[in-house]
């Protein structure tokens, strides 16, 4: 490293501090505050960290952390796709792709590359690293709207079958973790506040 | 990992979302907008990750993220103190280990225990993880400061002598980042935005 890539990364460092303004639809836990992605994002990283023995195999949980502290940093540019849009693609788009190499880009190209890697191998979801991490990125919204009545799943009047479908892929990252959310889900039927259509 | 943890494990995940109202005296970037810990904390870890290379010695990577992530945790409890308080000490007081002994006491024993040896240990600033560490957080709020054309030293009065004497120790973590530090610093004083009295 030389001091010319600490200048590159100062500029990334800067260039950042944008996700403290990019919106969630979710809201903060007991609240009608939207989290934002940087407070998001350290949310997952610590759920990563306290909850990676739960993982159904042996993880990098170094990577893990990484994949969860900068997978949303596209969306300063692609900005935040809500999970059940209908009219959106969520994983993985063009306009993504193009913001991934804008942004880390600024970065010495080493590093560039090798966090543009990361990202996508979050967004594939086929590593066991990439399975829990997205694991935690659906298990924090759950908490969250069952937290909150319902949270985004009533405000945009999302069904049992698009929450169970979005959810499922929990599984895939811990068996764990999906009893107990499987759980939650359930209660949230019972509690009326997930509706089954 | 039992199911009994992962109850402690997610009381301890809702508990934490307090941090996102911990609000900080610097502004992000170019902003009027005060941050709150749980952004702050996310930006060091990214610093973290992308800055390891200019660590001064060999440093475990994975062990310094877990310290960033966490070091404020105990401010849900005891609040934030202003680095340039003068009638606080800012570092490792009784409340703040007490606020440590319950936040993390919410989780598993093992694991509270292991997370308060990590706090403390970033408190105490000896080893090479935790200079590290400290130097990311001094660093983060200088960028800010030299970004928003003094904020916090010209909000609170706060002289080039006192600034340089805390931000020096980001040399302990890195020689190549407080080189860079202390040309902001000089810098600033030479804009006007850093008082010499």
């Amino acid at each position: 490293m030389t001091s010319s890539d600490l200048f590159k990364q100062v500029a990334f460092i800067k260039e950042i501090d944008k996700l403290k303004y990019i919106q969630r639809k979710t809201r903060l836990f007991n609240s009608d505050r939207q989290e934002n992605d940087a407070e998001h994002s350290w949310h997952l990283a610590v759920m990563a960290l306290i909850l990676a023995a739960h993982a159904n195999t042996s993880i990098d949980l170094l990577k893990v952390i990484k994949m969860v502290l900068i997978h949303d940093i596209v969306e300063i540019d692609a900005g935040d796709t809500f999970i059940y849009d209908t009219q959106k693609n969520h994983t993985n788009t063009d306009e993504e792709l193009i913001a991934a190499q804008r942004i880390f880009g600024i970065l010495p190209e080493a590093q560039a590359q090798e966090l543009i890697l990361i990202w996508q191998e979050f967004e594939e979801g086929i590593t066991a690293e990439a399975k829990f991490a997205r694991s935690m990125d659906r298990f924090e919204p759950l908490l969250q709207n069952t937290s909150n009545n319902g949270g985004t799943w009533a405000e945009f009047n999302v069904d049992y079958q698009k929450v169970y479908d979005k959810k499922k892929v929990i599984k895939e990252g811990s068996n764990t973790i999906w009893n107990y959310a499987e759980g939650l889900i359930e209660e949230s039927v019972q509690k009326g506040i997930l509706k089954k259509s």
